[in-house]
């Protein structure tokens, strides 16, 4: 037959945006290779610029940006990075989003508004990106937002454990801090053995349906040590009133355990003079020197975005990172 | 100028799969039109033929079909109708489901599972598809799944006014018969002028995670009429738990409301038999007579299709439909 | 350069829908692997779930799947696969249809029809099919409706030896059931070394052109073992009718072939009651106890399938399969 | 609220290519219009220029070419045109080819060929086409290879009645030249009151299998005007041929009726050397100087595709054009 | 025929970002409505949320908005105002963009880079986008990067008209600030009466090919006012050393005349300090008021805008309106 | 795991429709390699058929086709090719264009235009291609016209080197024709050492603004020899024109260079009694002897493209090919 063979070989390469560049280099690390060198940076009329240094023809090319504010420079860059990625030949373009930006808006709430989660999935795909990977979404039906696969990375295991480790020999209840994640508190209380339920219970004046006129613990916490779990902590309003209910009823103590650290302002106060004795967060988005302080405490996700990578790259089951038994 | 004009018309033409007929009936007829006349029947093997027997060229098209069982069939003759529109040149195709089918896949639960939900969504596009209008889906975020305007229709109007009419001069409870669906029963207690709510606990034991061990009544119900309400019943397994639990915790009488009846066996039976004293439903989904009982009260959703058909057809909006003051 | 590299490897998965697995276990097993362990099942309201149990990433995945009757249900369990495996990042997809679904709705007979064989291609695509294998499609243009590869296999050689093998000491004569089938009969003559051509004319009265008054066969069949040939016998009411007026004409038997079994009611008894004396199909479609009668006899397709799979995987030449010479 | 309003209006407008300016200058005179004044050349290298001298904002576009030779030449025109009106924002453009080019390649004969056909549609999507209209495609199925709608309007009551008033006092027979296309003459039977059927069946030794030896008429024609049909007449071989075989078998005559004159080299002296006294076509393809000749009869398709245009535009229903009693 | 007909009626609406309110209220205002009140806002993490206040169903939707730093903030509040659109059922979307953002990057002008100029185009598509309306693109083939209409306005006839009024009885020489822009200086010649063309040529030595040593002015300006014109000022280097070679050439004075004012830092100070005496650009782009200085004259785009917008509601020539004659 | 793994082997194949096989076969032999046996002919109407006579089934399929006159034949062509390698299963499709057809309608000039560029690489995108290799756009904007990786390689060191070696040795000026592509100039002089820049201004009077008086050479030729370049030659009026001003201004010789040698009449005549003494071109388009003149040089593009294709299939880095010091 007329041709050229040649044995195919598939190269990985990991990409980094500007806005979380430490997680980056530590996901490259745990893979034993590096971040591709990339010129990006701004006009002077804020316009980005990106430049690859060095071919990435074919490449099996996984990029990775936090979407922390400013979020529309941060998803702007993400996408001309996979813009320039697809111009340059790379065989498949992987996003990495260890928090997804616009996540919240993922259903019209009233009429006329924007559905902007499908919209960010919409963008990438057009972009180029064949395929995503993002931490623990606001809801798991984001999963069916993007035209292509999707893998779903759950920080629970690495929260728990640390909470477990430290807290194990106490008696724990894990709370969710208002009606909706429920079932996010039940995976948590499976991790810990079981430990009870309870959450917060908003209730309202009849007559003032959408005033909040107290927070009611839901379950029985007395003498427990609450662990507070949430998806996200942006101005941690909700949740600093939960950790309060929660001590009003008696517990012996609050933890408030969440993924994605957005730590919007006042969120550093209100948590600082909360009677948590502990706020636990991982990686997904770069905190400054402002947002750090003594009692919160950061896990690296970089280990499980590591994982999920090479199991993408080598084609084996990023599902069964998560059983019960891993 | 080179050329003919023409002042353009719009025609609204309603069409009806074989689901659901006198559904689609009740709406055209609330309109003040008719079914377009439809060829529809199956092959010797089991293919659908689908023929309009009117043109429908440039028409302004809503077609109607309830996904009940047998579901694939019903949605299979949905998708042939919305393609032989495409086809006939109608100007703008709108599918209306009153139940969505699939909806309850609307996430990966666990790995190499499908997203039926958004399959659906593109299937429907991909048949030629401009709008959705649905009620009540399972999960807000399935607006999201359709690339283009949906029109999300809220039976609750429909069904708190009949249970105010009929319980409101006694004390009421709004119950929620898991933890995932309390924002609902929020609403319901907003309409039935802030009845106090509850919902059904399931609890577990520490070393058998997946096993039910109680349903336990979260919030005080003794003496009040409790008004159980869901987007659907199915087997009616777990509803008629929890109006066993709310028996037995105190509560002077169960209304059961939800808006899909689907009613798949043993729901009637255990229905029957339960402590409710009345299950409320809409006609989304068509009931044989063996589904219907003593205490089965269906309200027609007709009403609410055909207004929205109206206003999207005129332009006007469909929102406005459901304020708390329309 | 940065980055790690790795060998490429590809890796077969065969899987099967619920409709015909016996055939998709032989095509299995010609390729010397089994299928890959999946879940499917129906819930209470008849929608269908589907769930691999082993990884799929990144596999060349061949779904195969028989369009018999309840045909909408497998069609759409199909589709349901093909959507798992998509976002399972399997890194391939062909669709195997042995018999395709809705290949006689090929056409808008009249105005307002759908055109359903092309609305299937389009739902396959957009649940990520990359590409389709069927065998003898009712119409060759049908190639044409999916965008992408199709292999279009051919049952004929399977069909023709076994009547060559079994008649080929009889003088034969190759016979299509109506005027426009012609040219399958033709490469069946040519399969058999030549045998005459004959045809069945239904001829009407000038008064009442919709209505068949005689079958007339046109080509001498005198003294011949005639083989009937069609590509699917769906009621059998055509081809029984035809084998009558071949017997009428002077045939010394008749044998009738066809790719496609359906055996709709009532073709079991035409054929038991019919002149022919052996009825000789593939096993593209499942038959039941009821279907199968002394005089049928069934070939199998699944090496053809295999050799098929096989060539596709192996980037070998699938047309090369159907050479006179092969 | 906001906003202007404003009473729509839609403006036809009719475009033509170079190919065939007669055909749309009378298609546009029978709407009661002119065509839109067009330029349209080559450039030095044979790239093609086209410009509107009217706006074409909001209008209703029917674009009109005859895909004849040079056929690439005026089908990369007719793109072209679509491109520029897409471009000018007309509303709907709708492409309307009396001849669809490469309508023959609508299937792959054999492995590693192209299915143009197919091929056609999409790129007439590409380039901005809403919808089709076309006479007498080779094949039905090609209307399923448009993603939209497809007027199909067929020439043969324009044909069939012209011979019917010339002939129809005398005994007529309708013949097919070959086995495939006997379905259209079956619809010209019927038009012409029942006239009975024959076609040409060509004979191969069963030695020689690709080689015909022999044109057997099947069907008694003798002395009977046989009226040989065909979608179209390329370069005459295969009618001619047929021609021959009927006066050989005792016809009393024939005439040759086709609506598709392409005429290519050497049509035009086999036409006139056959014993057929008449041979009709009509105007889809234009036909030089050279290409008439004395027993040619021209019939305009201007009428009929004037009135499915008129039909489009004022939605009517092109259906109804062409039933028996139209 | 079975349905409910109306006359269709259209609805201008016209929408603004928050960017550049003041020209989209002037744009609205010329068009004798006003803005569809809009809620628009950051949440706590910098994502954006907009809402329509009124119904947008059915409308003719122009969405306003300037891509002015921080230009991704913008550009993305543009988008999630489409999508906003699109699932409201705006019947057509056409996206203004006064300044079109990442115009400059229309090419890779190395390996690697991304083509950002042809992403904005597609995300606005796929956002739901229909149309686009520009004023002076960086690249005339930006054009060809939207997949639909693109409405290109040219600021030359509000500036060049200013000059002319105000410099006209003196006399004139226009000049490219560098060779790749003399086109537009061509046309702004013919605009002016034919005034003599000049432009600057930057010279480089022979051995450093990358640095510039002297801008030479080609042409004669001597004794004229130089009118140095360009499509944008961003920092103002290569124009106000353009003008300072033109001064010492002899130039009689310098006026400076651009369409976008981007005016990023150190622009002021440079035309500040620059010899020109009078720069004249519009108000595509919002200027602070530290961007305003004495010599610095801002002309109205709005009128354009408005008359563009109203030609596209009207179905009107938009390219008529810049006839030399209008 | 189930299934069957195989190691991955990719097989380049080259491809060639007829327009300049001289060219292809070069490319081909340049990687040590033929081209793939094909068939492909016209029929009589003109249509043209194509067919590969050997599997391409999982292919890296290059397409190489020179866009010369007679244009629309040879791009149809190579759309047909891409088609059937589509439906073939090549695995991913480079279509190589030597020369872009259309590439100068890259923009509006006026409404109602097409933009021709883009429509071709939407039509290669639809037909299947997946990349671009093309030479010299007219502007490097049409990268951004194809969605999907373009490489863009110059034939400037190829040019210039043959320039540099022949003339090196003598006083050289690198003259543009026209203001429009000064930048090419640049390259050009960066290229030959640093050599002046000049080029032709076409002047106007004021009152006659669309007519040329005078071509005025801006910049010092006197004494050298002028390096006239372009990026093609199509009927050479404007190159000659500014041939004999180069003369008149003093020059010592002309010298013409470019990369695309399209000739259309009568380009021949005017290049042989121009004053250029060499008419360098490459071979991106075929020339017939008549094309051929004594004073004609032609370099051959096949190293380069075939060096680009041994990179895109080796994923190497195309860019590095044009560094200054490659």
């Amino acid at each position: 037959m007329t041709g050229m063979k040649r044995t195919t070989e598939k190269n990985l390469m990991v990409f980094s945006g500007r806005a979380n560049p430490e997680l980056a280099h530590e996901v490259a690390a745990g893979l034993g290779t590096g971040l591709v060198p990339t010129s990006a940076y701004e006009f002077a009329n804020s316009e980005i610029y990106v430049r690859y240094e060095e071919s990435v023809r074919g490449s099996d090319a996984f990029v990775i940006q936090s979407h922390t504010a400013p979020i529309n420079e941060w998803i702007m860059e993400h996408l001309i990075m996979v813009d320039a990625l697809k111009r340059a030949s790379a065989k498949r373009i992987t996003v990495v989003m260890p928090f997804y930006g616009y996540a919240r808006q993922d259903k019209k709430h009233r009429g006329r508004e924007p559905i902007s989660a499908r919209l960010m999935a919409d963008l990438f795909k057009t972009a180029g990106a064949d395929r995503l990977i993002a931490v623990d979404l606001h809801a798991d039906q984001i999963q069916g937002f993007f035209d292509g696969p999707v893998d779903h990375l759950m920080a629970l295991p690495i929260l728990a454990d640390h909470v477990r480790d430290k807290y194990g020999d106490q008696p724990l209840a894990v709370v969710s801090p208002d009606a909706g994640r429920i079932k996010v508190a039940e995976r948590w209380s499976a991790r810990l053995g079981g430990a009870p339920l309870a959450f917060i219970h908003k209730t309202r004046r009849e007559d003032r349906p959408n005033e909040t006129v107290a927070n009611r613990v839901i379950g029985d916490v007395t003498g427990r040590i609450c662990v507070l779990v949430d998806d996200m902590i942006d101005t941690g309003g909700t949740i600093v009133k939960a950790a309060d209910a929660l001590m009003a009823d008696g517990a012996a103590g609050v933890v408030i355990a969440a993924t994605h650290p957005i730590l919007s302002d006042p969120a550093v106060d209100r948590l600082k003079n909360s009677p948590a004795t502990e706020v636990v967060v991982t990686n997904t988005l770069p905190l400054s020197d402002d947002q750090r302080f003594d009692k919160l405490t950061v896990l690296s996700i970089a280990p499980l975005i590591s994982r999920a990578i090479k199991e993408v790259f080598e084609d084996g089951s990023v599902t069964s990172m998560f059983d019960g038994h891993a």
